[in-house]
């Protein structure tokens, strides 16, 4: 999997028209045009890198003559002091694209690194960690595919590709049965149909229409654990709420198959890494 | 201080095409056109209230006949439980733009909260706290703006409006002296230059530049007091590296103007907001 | 449903940029500016009705004082004759944004009352008509909208929100089996997977799998209605290939779930309506 | 004759994003980086090939490594069974623009084809097809390319290079004459002016005007001829409305000089071209 | 006559852009948000007014509460002092859009005002001032709509509405009459041809062929002359290079029919205009 | 300093659109696609060229395969008839990129060698010319850049970059001294404050306060030099209003440190070159 170009470009050039405008004051008036440098990513923590070709392209994109050599690729386990890959260009291109560039690889790795740490502790279950759209304006394909790399599934990407039914959903139709019925006699048969509930009672009503994926709303461990009995593999179960990494483990360990967790892009913590300019 | 609507246009655009495509499929399939709601912005925690005017703004931006009304207003303090504003109109509308509003709301108030608690840390000594260039793409006058509210001030936007100086641009002249007079030279008389210095025989050289604000990199609390004395006013002095919620107080303490903080933007919390529909 | 204003007015915009350019030569230079006229969209042919709201968008985009009355929503029949919608306003306007509106209408109609007759042939069975990605270069969700209006069902909108198998994904896992499980294994849980069979054998293997439809794939009728007693059920069945009018009934009557029609929008027929000026 | 790079871009970007968005499931999750095939574009009908370009600069859009070899170029006679062009590069990025690069290719052959007919019903006289404005939103320099390519000639582009008049241009001047003394008072030397009329009146009056085209609208064919006798070589006529495949020898036969098919851009019938995909 | 919305929309946007960025630091950090104030526009110079409708619209996209009375419209002659119009609206608004609405109202009217001065040299002839394709990137239509409310007429927009044959075209064909016979067995029959001419016998050349406009390139006024002789009528003569203020009544009265004058837009001077904001 | 592409191409993709639309007429259809061409640019007079690298660029936009060899670079002295660059490649791509290209080299030279008679006059004294705001819309990196080539300096880009106080913004605090309190103690710590001052006493005051730049607005000379003395170095000095070419020598020997000049940008005169095309 990667990013198309197109999309990629569109992101590089909002960032790079917001950080250099029409000069690098320093880098312009200071910098011969022909000194040429290299340049190391360097990995400073522990983690689980994504974004590297992108971080790459951002040279690219204001220089055709940088090139890049990566070392290190998306998903690549990183630990501090790794050269992940090496810049060769122009002194000037390097110095004006470095902060875009790692704004985009810190960000990304963060989402992956911290990805990582929640699919660790799905490992020997059955379950998987998902993101949620609680992400940033613009920024969703970058982040649904760094929860990818860091080892998650990804969710809906849109309210345009499967359906999630809320409670004004329902209400409108009297009852969670018949909106799933209005529903899918109306919708496309390539999109699926998730319905949250609260409790069992909720789930049995789930169970019995053609809900593809049911979300047990913010439950405890153990109603997860009764829930997953009572569904016998009849749906998708997601586990949603509250989900924190200390809770992880336990959760899927319900037997639960989808876990979401929000956090993994609205609260996202950069990840360390540095562009070192060698003369 | 507010953004420009033309400004904020193109990320709230952007951020609906993400989310919606072209069909709200659970929205549009089961509600009825004329249904109305009223819903409630409410605060999930304590913290600093930013970009309720964008968060409003995105469902005018579905729907003009969607009207807001505000109760609380940018950088006012909000606790949980606190309405923040109520939205009235067309429930589809309300539903389709929900999870972007809130997006957008949760990082903003994010960044302005943070950046509270380090304003705080300054109360009665002559620092302020300022974000970096560690924004994310396409984002920064957005959470820019966010540190403004939160009760910081803004460090330059880009590479264009004012220069920071680092070790490639003094070695292309020789010294930092030397830098420094190239530099002014060219550059126009409405621009700042900042240096970097790591130590007091680089911090003696940058104050007998015309160097307007100097950053201490990396600096101890006990050598930015020594760097307080030495400069004795003729420059702005900024501290930056490894600022922590923990340390702040203490450097603010030590006399110097601006302190910089990357995971002001680099690292963003997501507040907890919610929207409650009310039927 | 209605497609978000955000999306059409691009198209509009698109059009508009394309038809008028900087003047309309013979309005702008022979028309008063206060000059004001009626004028009716009327059918000339006997269809179904899409794309009318966004026909009376075109006039808002030129000129905001122009109003539009509309007496038959889309999905309404119409017959020759009828009077779709009125708009009122300066004669300009109505001149300037007379072709883009219709174009956009009769477009939209035309896969709508094309669609209708395919839907129409569907009744008393279980079959839904849908359409393709052979869709026109940004104008997919128009068309895909308009299908619905007609009384279609929407296949999936792109690549990334459903996977279908082809023979090339295929051969490179080997056997479909071991396709449709490294898919499934890797995808997020609310994307479905349809394959492509070409014959009795192809489908057993597909039943086999966590295939969500089945595409048959150019079979005769006879064909397909064996594929429905073998799959008794366990899959959504899709018949693809070879579609026309004159076969519809007859494919529906098989028992297939899904029919689709690629010639709905890639070769659409324009459904006449015209707009008489009145002075 | 070629459309401009930066003009084709733009609409192969727009229908790239609808058809990709961020993944190609199947083919991003499924196939190996550096796999490579040969695809080959097969003319599955007999016609005229337009638009081979363009499809080919989709895969280079995505992926710059990708090499087409065009065997027939636009204008080039095709028939059932012909290789249009072979084109070789990573299996991922032929799956991943196929769908859009024939898209585009089947409409602009679509055009050309039937184009190609109603020229050669002109073949002997003096006769030239053209289109009308009747075309889709944002692709209307793509469809009169393709009617070029199909041996039409080009109507006006838009309302800024040609001016024609209508009949509430005419009522605002009084008649015919003032309208067109007026226009061409206050337009520019290298627009023309086209006048549109219903019978032998308003012919003699048209010519007697500066008007450089008269537009016979909706006449008989007798009607016509009479109109070209009257006329005798002092104005362009254009033959318009009701334009059929069977009456075009009938009408190009009458002297006109124009004949405008309306139906060449609304009513587009894909022409059938298959991408085959050789391991 | 007057520029669609969606056209000023966007040069307005990126102006707004251009200037605003994200704040207006001495505004919005020292202003009221609900401070109100009237400001006028008042000429400076005698002149020609142009473009006050888009320097109003300046305003009111930055916020729609802002309200313009118009007392001189576009193409009205104005004197040092006069009042143009008057702004009313929030102080911060009118701060903001001040620089972009003036910079756009002086270069149009600075356009219009010296339009009208090649214009007024015309009087009593046949001959009219146009302007060339010498016009700024971005800024076309705007400079030819100015050209217009100065007297002038339009050439054509660009190389798609008509053909201009230069040296390079004429040399690929042979000769003048060949080039002009290929080209107008081409093109459409709504675009029309221009030559351009040096000389007396390149000039009866191109009265046998079928070009619509002659350039009478670089003549002196006598070669001129004897150049409207030649023609007697039977072509549209343009007399184009070196053509300034002092010759151009001169090369009006030898019977040319239009005048081509690059100045025109390539040599802009601002027209002084003043926002004088009341408190 | 160069400007960056991707800010560069935004600017000619414009340009291109506004003058090639989908065709150029006589090129497309009467030159081979395999024809080839020289041509050079050449300047017609004496003065500073600047945008010979976005001039040759425009070509490449076209069409990668042109190459264009550089004799003189931005900044470089040229007098009547110097070539100043070779480029070649396919005759229709110069045909095509001719115009658009010699319009933006024109008006960035023209700014250029304006900027260059006032920054000679500068010469031997302190003092340096620079642009304002004034610049047209779209175009202001491009007019910033051409001022910097022709030896001035830039003012603040934008309103966010920097401050400027006008009366509105003095009388909303009161006072001169009391605005620019409140505004440094919210403003970031890189920007700079200019105040505008009329008089001695104005200027007295301004010095008083945090003021780092004092525009000296529309003064004589003789006032001017009696503010030099007066603020004896302790600000910087920007001399505005009514600065005229003849003015400019006997305004730099005051003492004043920036002089800025609204014509250089508002008013700009092409500078003339030509390309000669060679067969």
């Amino acid at each position: 999997m990667n990013l198309p170009d197109f999309y990629i470009d569109d992101i590089i050039k909002r960032a790079l028209e917001e950080d250099i405008n029409y000069i690098d004051l320093a880098t312009d008036y200071l910098l011969d045009d022909d000194a040429v440098s290299t340049a190391k990513f360097i990995a400073k923590a522990e983690g689980v890198l994504c974004g590297i070709e992108i971080a790459a392209r951002v040279f690219e994109f204001i220089d055709k003559d940088v090139k890049t050599e990566i070392m290190i690729k998306d998903g690549g386990k990183v630990a501090k002091g790794d050269v992940i890959a090496v810049v060769t260009g122009r002194t000037k291109t390097i110095l004006k694209g470095e902060r875009t560039s790692l704004n985009i690889l810190q960000h990304m790795s963060g989402i992956a690194s911290e990805t990582a740490k929640y699919a660790e502790c799905c490992k020997g279950t059955n379950a998987h960690v998902t993101e949620t759209r609680k992400t940033l304006p613009g920024l969703r394909a970058l982040e649904k595919y760094a929860v990818v790399v860091g080892g998650g599934k990804n969710h809906r990407y849109n309210l345009s590709d499967a359906a999630m039914l809320k409670d004004n959903h329902i209400d409108a139709y009297g009852s969670l049965t018949k909106a799933v019925e209005a529903l899918s006699s109306k919708m496309g048969h390539m999109a699926k149909i998730e319905v949250e509930v609260r409790n069992e009672e909720e789930l049995r009503e789930a169970l019995g229409c053609k809900a593809d994926v049911i979300m047990l709303d913010n439950m405890t461990t153990e109603q997860m654990k009764k829930c997953v009995e009572i569904a016998d593999g009849k749906a998708v179960l997601e586990a949603s709420g509250n989900v924190t990494l200390e809770r992880m483990a336990e959760i899927a360990a319900t037997g639960v198959d989808i876990i979401s967790v929000g956090a993994l892009t609205h609260s996202v913590k950069a990840f360390d890494i540095s562009l070192r300019i060698e003369k």
